[in-house]
């Protein structure tokens, strides 16, 4: 690990960096966590009540960040979350994204708010992991068709969006009147033609307004198990849940034959006050018992916070804002820098933890640390 | 929900609005708590301490608020609560409130202390639940008086005061010289010739001694049980208790027959010290058991808060300041605007918790969560 | 309690109020604790882990302040914890102290650091309740005269403070290189007459190491148990001691056969870092048994500490800093003033908590409260 | 204890007075920790959850600060932890530390990262006593002469340093580009040649990454309990593991006959999120139960901190940071104010909390302080 001598040097710098490059409503956008923000921050600080137990003298001269995800190998089990709009922050939008993580042989989950087609990126990261991840439209027609572009354009897996049967309430959007610019275009929506003139008309009109209540119109809010089990049904690829916070949602997803569980909670963008998404991992991961695999994204920022993740259980994680600040601070270098953070960091952890694969962590790495005045 | 593009977006906004259009004395008046503001601060925080746990793919594409509370049928489980001085923040005084209410398809709650008749306000919104708080007079006479009017123009439910053996000390007030102008008349109190008399002698003489004074001079602060008793006795309407906080008052209400409980420490205002309001709820609802309805006050300032509080067992929820700041800032329609939001966000809330009816909560909706660090 | 209309309203006013009488030097004196200050803080802030628990509707219009203390009526549970130099704030000094405590009908306990002598004061205040509080003499012959003395003029108890073995590492002290000024006579010590001439000649040369170096040489550091027997032995008067943090030490305090137990950390002036005194006093009330009265002083400032500290078992309670700060504000009327907010906002806490005499208060009034949370 | 008049008075100041004399990235260089440097702050604060318990009226007049240490009396259990690069912050360097501890009575341990020579510091203070801190060189022969000349110049034990297979990712060095000037010299990485030569030219190239890159290619990151037991059987010394925090590596250390462990994070410096040393120190004295001797560093600013770890289980303690601020401040004379701050502040504290002699602690002489809110 010969450092860079060239920064930025931690993730918390990105946000800094891509301040400057973006508007205030679409700052506000990346970073705001709903109602009063409280999930947005516990998901970071929730981290620090896990201390990590360090075991000394254990030859970590050859250290190993490969792991397998759906039967997939990756280089690092950091991965990057589904996050909408990427034309928003750079013009490269999505294309940069898939690119880093094909390059630093990492998954990429593309978002159904995407603005690039699935093909468009396939082709630009043909050997890159790929997911996709859905949100069912009302016409399950729609939600066919993409499903097939994404199998047959290279995307091994599909992932099932479920916190978001209302958008959360987001204050500084509203504030903002946070719409989009008439370029960004969002192309697995505007892929049905009546859809596209539809929003068309109602964004010249109201805005965030539209946007909201187009999402109400073209998604299905009342979907449940049985449409997870309908996707499974109809597509060859493994099928991922995004978006589980409970031991009880995780064992139905097993019943129903999930492949993958996402614990997340929407970056606190969705349900302000659920338990932070590091909280929630160890109740899934117990109950799941190694009958899927689970992952889990919210408030990473360190290779710690990663190696803590593992050590709960999550087979890999993924990060959405780190992957917005990237891209809009410096595009696809600017990401790539990001994941090779994550990476050092990782691996530099786990060296210190006495740990030399991410696939074998030993019991007892992290104790939860109660002792909150220390924190003060 | 097709979210209104005009704000405020959020209760805590009321707050901010409100101050300009006040004097300080009024401003801090509505503010302040006891003491050293420990439970004031308390009742808002202590939510935090509430994790929900949301469950996902259940269908809430029909998301019912509406309720009923002592039999009578409300589209919204939040309410006002009995707030003292309408006329003090703004012109309409309890008009505004009475009415807003009624639009909301809530239940209002009038104080001994407003500056509108039962009967006007009643007129004002005949159709709006409407609840009568009262501190019980000396002079029975005076409260049967008073009841019998709430009886008769349409108020369904007597509420109780009970933590208000004597004002609570509250520094600002002190600090401020805090006093009613002139043209604002307690008419519940000086519809009895005597005190009408004896009170502005007081108060030209002595500002807020004399309120305090006249307080002490015209309420009984030695009532007990046996009087509650004695209420319920004397009134066709549903006897409810405001202020409780222990089990152990909580069994003594339901063995002295009262039909309902509001768990509440008065917004911190008069004993500071005492359990955050959403802290006390859990026992009393145990010990309960359904023999009464339950409701709460206190702290309540986002939909998400007002899910915990249901999920914790209470009926319906009141919000004391947030009416004020409303009335201030739009008189209204700026306290409608108040009850939309809270609506709007209850609903989310509900929607992304996969919660379909207030009146039918599932087990583990929300669970305490002790990891303390998570919020610094 | 017909409320005053001038101020302070507040215990942490006087602090305010005091600040421009003093200089830097003793303003900081007074204020500081030892080292980090971890315990001055903690006296203060571990109040709030307990949360009393109201009773409502139990007739409270006859609220009685009035116990025994060693057998001896008071009117307020709330006295004077024994603090030095009060000439150094006020030119009364003790005077002033005394007086206002006879005025109030509650204890007075003058520091063996006082700047008057005991006589003076005791014919100030002749039917006031005041106990002697000691450090023992190397020379014993200074101490019994000195307890003679009070015997002799009226002092109804001795309290031996066993806390100074050293005096606390105060930074803030030496820092300023506080030292008293020449006029500010430490009376009991001078009344030796070769100590007052060793005492002056080393004030002259080296200010505050005079001060430490002579407690060092005049006072007794080596004492124990057998020493406190031996007060016992050689007073008709009841011995109380103060500075016991343990319930260790409270059991050998029965078994030496002490009159009374002061808990008290001394203001966090001397050890660092040890329990706050609200926290220390539930074991040695637990221990003790009903075998000696239990006092407390650490902290508090405001009736709902005082409540929360009868409740947890202290017979009476006692005050240093407000002393100090309503003695350099205004003299006797000032520390009358003082006095008077304690017994207004206990009488008005206790209405509240349905309370109606000090000396008996229900079980289950305050229950530790861990939800820290909730604090923030 | 005749109190100097003269400051410093708190170890605190040291910081501040060292401040101004050190350019910004030596300052942070010393100052910081690894990633968010949560570790760095809990082991200051984590001291804050144990409350000493002290215990009055036992004859405290003679304290006996004198302990041993290895079988060799020290007169203060308070040394100095191994710190890199001496010279960097005073042209005296490790003479200054040496000197200052052998003048007051305690130990000093030389860093391999030392700039002054083993045999310059022990003929500088040949009756001190003194460790030596070993990184294992790859080509063992370079750590045999090393250890053979810390055996003939009078070293008294080993300390190998088990926690730094790689160097923790210190953001504000990377930032700064910390890199050390030309005349700094680490006297026992260039005993040898070869390493001397490369050492140089990468140096010059590039700056923080040559000192990284080569500590990765001169000292071996694979070493394991076999290396450890290699060492032990090939000195006649003593061998002490710095960096333990779990009982199992400590179970282990005993296994493999090691002398004695220093439960070490490195200041924070290495892994960040791991348990705060001093919350590590119980597990590892348990499971050790007096086989060896148990010390450990981190976080240490008081004598009242330093009496909580010996109440813990640590035979001795040591202290970074306070060195290399004293030495930045003031050189020998400065590093012997610090020792002595530390030496006064524990007497005080152990005459308060009526303990006499370092070696014998009571039982329960502090207490896990879980209430949290008490610090807010
Ligand atoms: C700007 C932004 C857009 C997002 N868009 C989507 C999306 O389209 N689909 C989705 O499933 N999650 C979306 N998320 C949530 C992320 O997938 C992820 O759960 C979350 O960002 C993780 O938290 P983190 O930002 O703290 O890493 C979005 C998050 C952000 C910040
Ligand atoms: C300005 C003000 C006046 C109040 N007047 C009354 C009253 O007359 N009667 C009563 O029972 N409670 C009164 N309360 C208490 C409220 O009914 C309610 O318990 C409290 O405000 C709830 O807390 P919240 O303000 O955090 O919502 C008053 C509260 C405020 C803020
Ligand atoms: C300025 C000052 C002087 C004090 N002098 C004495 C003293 O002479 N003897 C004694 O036993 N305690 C002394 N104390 C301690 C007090 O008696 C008492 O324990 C402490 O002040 C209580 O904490 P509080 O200040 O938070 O009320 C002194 C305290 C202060 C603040
Ligand atoms: C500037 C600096 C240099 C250090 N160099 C070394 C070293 O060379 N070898 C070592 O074992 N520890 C080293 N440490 C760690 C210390 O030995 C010790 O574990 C740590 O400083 C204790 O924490 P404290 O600084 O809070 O007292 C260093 C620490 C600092 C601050």
């Amino acid at each position: 690990m010969a450092a860079s001598t060239e920064g930025p040097f931690c993730i918390a710098d990105f946000e800094t960096l891509a301040k400057p490059k973006l508007s205030k409503a679409v700052y506000d956008f990346i970073q705001t966590g709903a109602n009063d923000c409280v999930t947005l921050r516990d998901n970071i600080t929730a981290f620090r009540k896990y201390a990590l137990r360090p075991r000394m003298l254990s030859n970590v001269s050859d250290v190993n960040l490969t792991t397998t995800i759906q039967g997939q190998q990756v280089d690092s089990p950091v991965g990057i979350s589904p996050v909408s709009y990427g034309k928003m922050v750079h013009p490269d939008g999505e294309l940069a994204l898939v690119r880093a993580c094909q390059e630093s042989g990492t998954c990429y989950i593309r978002s159904t708010h995407a603005t690039r087609s699935l093909d468009e990126l396939a082709r630009a990261a043909p050997t890159g992991v790929k997911w996709y991840q859905l949100f069912l439209f009302k016409d399950r027609n729609t939600t066919l068709r993409l499903v097939r572009q994404a199998e047959d354009s290279g995307y091994s897996a599909l992932v099932l969006t479920v916190d978001t049967a209302v958008t959360g309430h987001r204050v500084a959007d509203l504030n903002n009147q946070f719409k989009l610019a008439p370029h960004i275009r969002l192309v697995d929506i505007e892929s049905d033609k009546a859809v596209r003139e539809e929003y068309s008309r109602l964004e010249a009109e109201t805005g965030i307004g539209a946007m909201h209540y187009l999402n109400a119109q073209v998604f299905d809010t009342s979907i449940t198990w049985e449409d997870a089990k309908w996707l499974k049904q109809n597509t060859r690829l493994p099928v991922i849940i995004k978006g589980i916070l409970t031991a009880e949602d995780a064992r139905i997803a097993i019943t129903y034959g999930m492949d993958g569980i996402v614990v997340s909670n929407h970056g606190g963008r969705q349900l302000d006050g659920v338990m932070a998404a590091i909280d929630a991992l160890p109740d899934v991961v117990k109950v799941v018992n190694g009958r899927c695999e689970v992952y889990m994204d919210g408030g990473l920022r360190t290779g710690v916070d990663v190696l803590k993740a593992l050590a709960l259980g999550a087979r890999a994680v993924f990060v959405g804002r780190p992957a917005m600040w990237s891209l809009a601070y410096n595009g696809q270098s600017g990401v790539r820098r990001m994941l090779q953070i994550f990476r050092d960091e990782l691996k530099i952890a786990m060296m210190l933890a006495g740990v030399d694969s991410v696939k074998h962590l030993p019991e007892n790495l992290v104790v939860k640390n109660c002792g909150c005045c220390s924190r003060l």
